[in-house]
């Protein structure tokens, strides 16, 4: 039986630079698998059923939500969104690490839920890069880009309530220490505990000197 | 001002394959030093004070253990090894991180006067690799040999006292988790809040949407 993966919740504002630093991650991480959400929202065109997201009804949604099938979720404007616990930990139970790119408010919620989820908050590197990153993509006027600038540094406060802060400096140096986490995360005590594998290794294994019967 | 270094511990019981482990944990982490101890045994050939080890008499060394200068000491046969905790804190100080290999109790008095100290203990895969590694480099008969496994085995259920176990089914695979143990202990949100790093970040940068003083 393969291990249970590990589920991994990384926010960061606008202008952190999460992109392009999740994927030199998924390159890295090949066991590791994004979870799709479920969307009131209509498809656009080239989005399929159970890939980009799950598309239901508004009355499918809030079906679910009574039914408490969603690790969290959330209303945009006239559209929800959530995060389908089964989907979730399914995947997990098959070995995969999942991945969950959500916000401040969502990551929290899961880790109330989910306690054994790592957190990661992505950073810039200081506020001239975000400012100039956020400046660098947006056809925006300039009231607008202060306005989301305010934005990503009041997100910025949230980072303290993650387990880990990861600055996107470089990206390929930042999408390391989030590898890292990950394999990190994996070696700690409290997770291989919970998987008798410690009983395993000091009982367990082909040799006869110990008279103890093995644990598996 | 560097960040101040980390404090690592690493243990395993002999035929664990430690020592080609760290071989190439310290070629993966330039940054990373080991600790020199303070011993009452006689220099041996080659042996320079201050590199292998800091040589000093037991009249010393007990002058050095009433003003409570070491981290960890221990008794072997008529000798005494000690971790200088000026030593590390030096190191440390300058940003190094610093590598101490001690057994168990020793990793434990460090962690508890030290709470911020990693400890990583390092498994053979199981009983039979352990076995094995231990016969193919030993000239004892097989009652010593007994001896020795059993030793092993016993220094394994204390794994659980430690923040991370790492298995070392492949030494260069072991190697890089205790890298990816090192890069993401520095990530740790309870880290990087000890030295504002986040305040910095919120508050500090060359912008000017900012009207709070800057905490530099």
């Amino acid at each position: 039986m393969k291990d249970r993966g590990l589920l991994i919740v990384v926010s960061g504002p606008s202008g952190a630079g999460k992109g392009t630093v999740m994927r030199y991650v998924f390159e890295k991480c090949p066991n590791m698998r994004y979870s799709v959400s479920v969307t009131t929202r209509a498809p656009r065109e080239g989005e399929v059923d159970g890939r980009e997201y799950f598309f239901r009804t508004t009355d499918q949604f809030i079906d679910m939500l009574h039914h408490d099938e969603f690790l969290e979720h959330q209303r945009v404007y006239d559209n929800y969104y959530g995060t389908p616990r089964k989907f979730v930990e399914e995947l997990l139970d098959k070995g995969f690490d999942v991945l969950l790119e959500i916000d401040v408010k969502g990551a929290l919620v899961v880790k109330k839920k989910m306690p054994e989820t790592v957190t990661v908050f992505l950073c810039p590197p200081d506020k001239a890069t975000l400012e100039s990153r956020l400046r660098g993509r947006s056809t925006e006027t300039e009231e607008q880009l202060k306005v989301r600038l305010d934005a990503a540094v009041e997100e910025l406060k949230n980072a303290a309530e993650y387990d880990y802060v990861v600055v996107n400096n470089d990206a390929l140096v930042g999408a390391e220490e989030i590898a890292s986490v990950i394999r990190a995360e994996k070696c700690r005590t409290a997770r291989r505990r919970n998987r008798s594998f410690l009983e395993n290794l000091i009982y367990g294994g082909n040799t006869n000197h110990d008279d103890r019967s093995p644990h598996r």
